[in-house]
């Protein structure tokens, strides 16, 4: 017994970081020949847009891949970034766990060290072949090429062949591999990987030339950068209490005070007094003497004590319009019948991080109602192609009910049938992977909540706007019989009395018994013009307050058919509709001008101060105007605060408009 | 811009592999804190379990939680294994990448060398303790107890205090480590992590005692322990070119046919020649000196050349009978009403490694007929409890059309609905996990692919069973229809026209007009009775083969109530029956001996030489035997060679018993 402790003990040895991924190369995403491929894509382009935005450059990226032989291929990728300086080519291509944003808090594509340096590893792996790669900066006048050989015995790379060149290219990066893989099309395929990353980067441009020779081009849809994005300190919520004693024995401040003011972001020095004085520990003490009770208190205090959100400026959200206006301009084949507003959530922390949960849904048209719904899924603006069951947005998306939202879905739970794309974005300073090929986000439990309350925010959007679809579409069928019958009835039976026939209108508007609201944005080249139509098919003289959600500001005063009755928060605006005669139509109508046409295409129409019952083609107001609370009921129309008698409980605020008949 | 570039290159730094696992600590299966309680138990628990067996001793594991604080949980997990030396305890425990076993190609739970030391590691981030090991090894009178602090930015853990100390137990090893956590109940929970650990692990005893202080122990139901694993050098199929090359670079071996003969399994100095004659390479070549083009030589020849399958006694598969064994031992309370006979594949070989999979279906009883399928993922006897959607196993599954097997599912893709649940295994000298905290199998086609054949094959055996209950479930109520109403027209007929009430029995057999076949096993104390019953209900004498798969050195031949005509393989038996009177009755029994209640409590019969379309209860023999590849048609039969006029065409074997009548 005791020789097999020993035994055991011998065979105890150290593994080096690559001889560990270069016998796990799955763990980075190298499992089968088909991923390889897309992977070694995915981190090649990863490097070159954070090495452009990173120098503030509009990224024009270059991505080929030629066929060597069976299952050879060359992956080449060519960037207009900054370039790389010599010394550090064998480190940013050949060495694992080495990298220069590990370090830091900040929204970037590559947080580990460890991507494009696995592409080379796994490359020669299964080639035997050496990278090559080619980098200028700006003020040299050539450009260093080299090839390299990875050991990985030793986690180290050496240029077995090196040399300066002319490039005509002012600076940037050109990098190629050959590697084991298989060059598909469909659903995981190189295109869908870039089309991926071109709809989360409208800013940049990539041309994509497949193995056929082939090239294509996904051209930016914006000419604008995003905001650069600045790196932070921790926020204090969320820091593990080990975290905390490591930060106090490593940090340069002398005092408790100034420790907490500047190693952690939003405490300032009235703030870290607060929480010093409510974990009774002294302003002066040193960091380094901090013990395990004290930052138990300082963990517990943080709880208690007022601290502000995280900075957002750290954070590169896409932004609702630029959302749809993607999704719109790669989806175009699809012809959807409708893009919900997307969700862009306020940024939230976990484990001092702060993060942003962006959602949109797209509906109808051409996508299969057979099918499950596709899901889009990003990560600080990368495509995520594989582990999708892992993911903690799949597993936000399995766990809303969207029988309530109007997709179908066995028993409540798990991903949705139906024609839907939903796209969920999550951009953080630190994206909490499973694993380091950094195709599925962990299920933290923070990031899923806040993913859940996105998508079902976006998808009370899509309820609003299918409920509607539908109240109008059964109307219309009754409509269509009772214009069709009514009047058969009247003739037959003047016939038969050989009397003339009757005029029905009247029997009609009674037997529909509604006000029929139908609203439209015609886009034509000068203006947006946005109308309502109130058809008053009840055999009484009707009013109601109008209700819409709009740019206020976009609206063309001069063009409006009627003075709105108040306009709040400049994008809820309210119209009294004083009086409307039986079978008569009214028209609200104006313009939208500076508006894109992706941005403002569907009129967010409720109505108020009129029995909802009778009214087809918009939802009741809620209370208060708090869209965002509005509870979808189970058949499925609005529950604001409807009293029983059908009559709405109007708010003060809308009372300026009362009843002035 | 070439100042970014040296600006960004002065921020290119290593990064220690504890600290890249501290900052994702998610990757290790910390990502919430009930995943991270569970992660603490199964890393400590599987580092017990290798170790006894790598001893050869019966397992013991002591395991239990104690609620410190809120969210501060204390583990402890004691095995009787071999001990760990003094000197290796810091390295065990606290030290990534390192270990015994990522070496060596071998079955064992823990390949990576990361498991146990991420646990302490997280410990201490949570809760800034560290962790405490004690540990005896069976030459030494007392034990060596210490407390370990890791320093992340080293990798390297130190000891704060440490002595001898008395210790009852003989040898082994006990490890307790604070950390922050949530102990629940439930589906995903230690007490289910354990009750897979004992599913799989039939040698294993188990005590469990959980916060509330009640111990239970899931006992041992095997006092064997499995075979040995050996240790073996890597497959020739599937070695990658660049290994090759490092191989041969780093190999003793002094010439390419020893080079070949020693470095891997299965090739044979003659088979070495083979292939080296293929790659038209001399075989006293320096391995040293392969270049690319030799080594690709190599791997094409090696696709050409017959190379034996990988050993199969590097693997330790639970197998087919310890399967259902534990399943039944585990699964008491859900009184499943079918388990299907387990499948254990050959061994099969990615990448160099060999591999088995084994899966198990249980069906029926109180399992819920409206969720989806539970799934019970293991890997090398571990169970994997996270990212479902991600594995391997899980994707096989999805893959499987189950309305074919009588389970529903959507479209014929996903996970199937109904009151089943899936047992996957894979048993491997590697397991290529998803990322390193071990939960899910990446996509390996080779591996997937085994996974679907597996699944396939104990579907077929699900399908059997559910075809032959319904069809009897018809059948009978159509009895019990016909039974019931011919009576009593016969009665009310007689008494209209005043004669007295006629003979019926030859009618009813007219209307029914099958063979019925009813099978049961009965177990008592000593035997266990297998019986076939055929009853003739139809208006012709009847002849037919039976025939059943069954161990038939197991049958007490003194039992038999008829002697086969034929028994193929050792399990292939086949009865001649020559003659059945309508409205007879015909059994054939037997005794089996020395079988487990487990092994066998459902019989597998089919028949042959008869319409199949009389025979109710058993499934027409396909052709030749080949029960692997009956294709179950649409409608639910068994499609064998039946021809169109009803007549099965017998194969030359089953000639012998031809028509003697």
């Amino acid at each position: 017994m005791a020789s097999i402790a020993h035994e055991l003990a011998k065979k105890q040895k150290e593994i080096s970081v690559s001889e560990f991924f270069e016998k796990n190369k799955h763990i980075l995403g190298f499992d089968s020949l088909t991923r390889a491929l897309i992977t070694a894509v995915k981190e090649s382009v990863d490097n070159s847009l954070d090495a452009c935005e990173d120098a503030g450059i509009l990224p024009d990226v270059l991505v080929r891949i030629d066929k060597e032989s069976n299952n050879e291929y060359r992956v080449t990728v060519e960037d207009n970034g900054p370039g790389i300086v010599k010394k550090q080519v064998p480190n940013v291509f050949g060495r694992l766990l080495y990298g220069s944003r590990f370090h830091t808090r900040a929204q970037r594509r590559g947080q580990q060290g460890i991507g494009v340096s696995a592409v080379v590893m796994y490359g020669q792996i299964t080639t035997g072949k050496p990278a090559k790669i080619k980098s200028k900066i700006s003020d040299e006048d050539v450009a260093y090429e080299c090839e390299l050989v990875m050991d990985t015995k030793k986690n180290r790379a050496q240029a077995v062949r090196d040399d300066f060149v002319i490039w005509e290219k002012e600076h940037g990066t050109r990098f190629e591999v050959n590697l084991k893989g298989k060059y598909v099309q469909g659903k995981q395929s190189t295109f869908e990987y870039l089309k991926g990353v071109a709809i989360v980067n409208p800013h940049a441009r990539i041309t994509f030339t497949p193995p056929d020779g082939k090239a294509m081009v996904f051209e930016r849809s914006t000419e604008e950068m995003p905001p650069p994005t600045r790196e932070v300190k921790p926020h204090p919520e969320g820091v593990e209490l080990g975290e905390l004693l490591n930060m106090a024995k490593y940090t340069e401040a002398k005092k408790m005070t100034s420790f907490l003011n500047t190693e952690f972001s939003r405490i300032s020095l009235r703030v870290a007094r607060e929480i010093l004085d409510k974990a009774e520990i002294s302003y002066d003490q040193r960091p380094s003497r901090l013990n395990l009770d004290q930052a138990g208190g300082i963990i517990d205090a943080v709880k208690e004590v007022k601290i502000m959100s995280p900075e957002t400026d750290c954070l590169s959200p896409i932004g609702e319009g630029l959302i749809r206006k993607s999704l719109k301009n790669v989806l175009g084949e699809a012809r959807a019948s409708f893009y919900a507003p997307p969700i862009t959530r306020e940024p939230k922390v976990f484990g001092g991080n702060p993060f942003v949960v962006e959602v949109g849904i797209v509906y109808g048209g051409q996508l299969s109602r057979e099918d499950p719904v596709q899901i889009f899924r990003f990560a600080n603006r990368v495509p995520l192609m594989y582990q999708q069951g892992a993911c903690a947005t799949t597993q936000g998306i399995e766990n809303v009910d969207w029988r309530r939202y109007g997709l179908e879905q066995r028993g409540g739970k798990g991903i949705p049938y139906g024609p839907a794309i939903i796209l969920v974005h999550v951009a953080s300073t630190k994206i909490p992977f499973t694993s380091e090929s950094k195709e599925a986000i962990a299920n933290v439990p923070e990031i899923r909540e806040e993913i859940e309350l996105a998508l079902k925010a976006c998808a009370r959007k899509l309820k609003t706007h299918l409920n509607k679809a539908e109240k109008k579409s059964k109307t219309r069928v009754k409509f269509e019989i009772v214009q069709e019958i009514i009047p058969m009835i009247a003739q037959k039976s003047a016939k038969i009395v050989g009397k003339p026939v009757p005029d029905i209108a009247g029997t009609i508007t009674k037997i529909m018994n509604v006000v029929w609201v139908e609203d439209e944005v015609v886009h034509d080249k000068k203006r947006h013009h946005v109308s309502v139509k109130l058809y008053n098919y009840t055999p009484k003289t009707q009013k109601m307050h109008i209700h819409m959600i709009l740019p206020y500001d976009k609206v063309d005063e001069k063009s409006l058919s009627l003075e709105p009755a108040e306009v709040r928060d400049g994008s809820k605006v309210t119209w009294n509709i004083k009086k409307i005669a039986p079978t008569d139509i009214f028209e609200l109508a104006f313009d939208l001008k500076g508006v894109d046409k992706d941005e403002y295409d569907d009129n967010e129409v409720f109505v108020s101060g009129i029995d909802p019952a009778s009214i087809i083609g918009a939802d009741v107001l809620p209370g208060d105007w708090d869209l965002e609370h509005i509870t979808i009921t189970e058949n499925g129309g609005a529950a604001g605060e409807a009293s029983d008698n059908g009559e709405i409980d109007y708010d003060e605020g809308a009372e300026v408009i009362g009843d002035e008949e």
